[in-house]
């Protein structure tokens, strides 16, 4: 049995290994900034943050140190959306890792918790796209300096998060009960083969069923729709099992255009973790 | 900064990243019941007794909870050399990574560490030698059953890794005052590019030099030997820069023929956590 924080981690590892995973760093690919490595060490990094959530610490705080933690190495940013979900359900699973639990802990965060978030921002650099202009304040990039008008406006992380939606499907996962990350570990559960071969099957089902937003916000609507589009062709003729070179190609495809579907790396990322710790997905 | 503890399980995670690695996980390659998955699980799990070598527990607990945690995952041993190195390692760094250092924590060990070292087999299957006649009652594959004999004898676990030279080069190091491991730190230091590539080109150093005591122990010396020139010829001629097909080549025949230098690897870990805890090498 692995500890909740560890099954995290470990989430979080098996999540990068999985391949092919059209336009992002796998088991066989690399960008050419961020490597493979810098993901293996993102997770290590992570630790002390997951032991907080795990020990109950507030989400805020223990997102901020997952982050702090997780940038250590080079790489900069790789895994601050995976984390945003991990944190809460982690600080779920101290009592039940339901949809009804981590929904609670996401309504019960604090403008503390909010500050914490924009603090992580302090230490990272995340690609977000431009706040509406009654938000200018609140522009995540301020980092830290945001924190006044936080308490201010008197906004809890839930509410930045309910702001995000929609153009963020990780913040999408807060307010409506992590529903896309318990379904991505209801199919890792019912996938076969090896772990990491399940989270590449599962990545294209979640990519096939709506555009990644982090596609979107980089290259545009246009974009993120042909990727889900390609992507729901492939999963729908079961491409991985009958011709996986099409996905292949695909990947290699998306790599070379610079277009990496993050945001579904997240949704995976927590499925994973989520399947590990109701042991629906053994290694 | 990543702690000791977290440096140690990077190295794991490092090490079997790497790739071409002859032989070995790495990865792009899975052997038949050993994945690359088990080695991410492995080291996750390795956390609880790297941290206890970290806050100054005995050896010889430390490495049976390293061990009890790794075998949490079916692919049952991935890191057990690994480990056995880097146990007393992270007990080293505590005052100074050095060899000295590395040296005095080894030769302070007890017969209760060895004792641990013992209940460790009890956790996991590890491939070992038929023992000589007159160390019959210490057959390491005995377990915590052969506690009772240790105990008798007064042998300490450096008597113990002392009584396994040679044929076994992870004791080896025991003896050395780990020199492979620091040489390999040195040259992973030295070499070009992403830490995983370095992993690799190391590893094939590694093995050019000597004959791998896992391979001479499954397939005798001869192969062993074999493998060893196949190595220094493809390292003395750079084939990593020149000719790496030729080296994937080596590195698939020799999964083919289950021919895994086990050893080598568990010395590349180990080269790689002295590395980045003297941040030599940093991602």
């Amino acid at each position: 049995m692995y500890t909740p924080a560890q099954n995290a981690r470990l989430a979080l590892l098996l999540e990068v290994a999985g391949t092919p995973k059209p336009g992002n760093v796998d088991r066989t690919r690399d960008l050419p900034d961020l490597h493979f490595e810098h993901f293996l060490a993102g997770a290590v990094g992570a630790q002390s943050g997951l032991e907080m959530a795990a020990d109950g610490a507030a989400v805020g705080s223990a997102f901020e140190r997952a982050i702090d933690g997780m940038a250590t190495q080079r790489g900069d940013n790789t895994q601050f959306g995976a984390l945003l979900l991990l944190v809460p359900l982690v600080r779920a699973s101290r009592s039940e890792l339901s949809p009804a639990v981590a929904e609670s802990v996401v309504e019960e965060t604090t403008v503390a918790d909010a500050a914490g978030f924009y603090r992580a921002f302090d230490h990272v650099d995340v690609f977000v796209d431009d706040p509406p202009a009654s938000m200018d304040d609140l522009d995540v990039r301020r980092g830290s300096d945001a924190v006044p008008a936080l308490f201010e406006r008197g906004l809890t992380l839930y509410d930045v998060m309910d702001h995000s939606v929609p153009g963020d499907d990780v913040a999408r996962e807060w307010v409506t009960g992590f529903d896309r990350s318990f379904l991505a570990a209801h199919r890792l559960a019912n996938a076969d083969g090896p772990a990491t071969d399940r989270a590449a099957s599962v990545f294209l089902s979640v990519l096939a069923e709506r555009p990644d937003t982090l596609v979107a916000n980089r290259h545009g609507e246009t974009v993120a729709r042909e990727v889900t589009d390609r992507a729901a062709e492939l999963h729908d003729s079961n491409a991985l099992g009958t011709d996986p070179d099409a996905v292949e190609r695909f990947a290699d495809e998306l790599v070379e255009r610079g277009v990496n579907p993050g945001t579904t790396a997240d949704i995976v990322a927590a499925g994973l973790f989520i399947a590990l710790e109701h042991e629906t997905l053994e290694l």
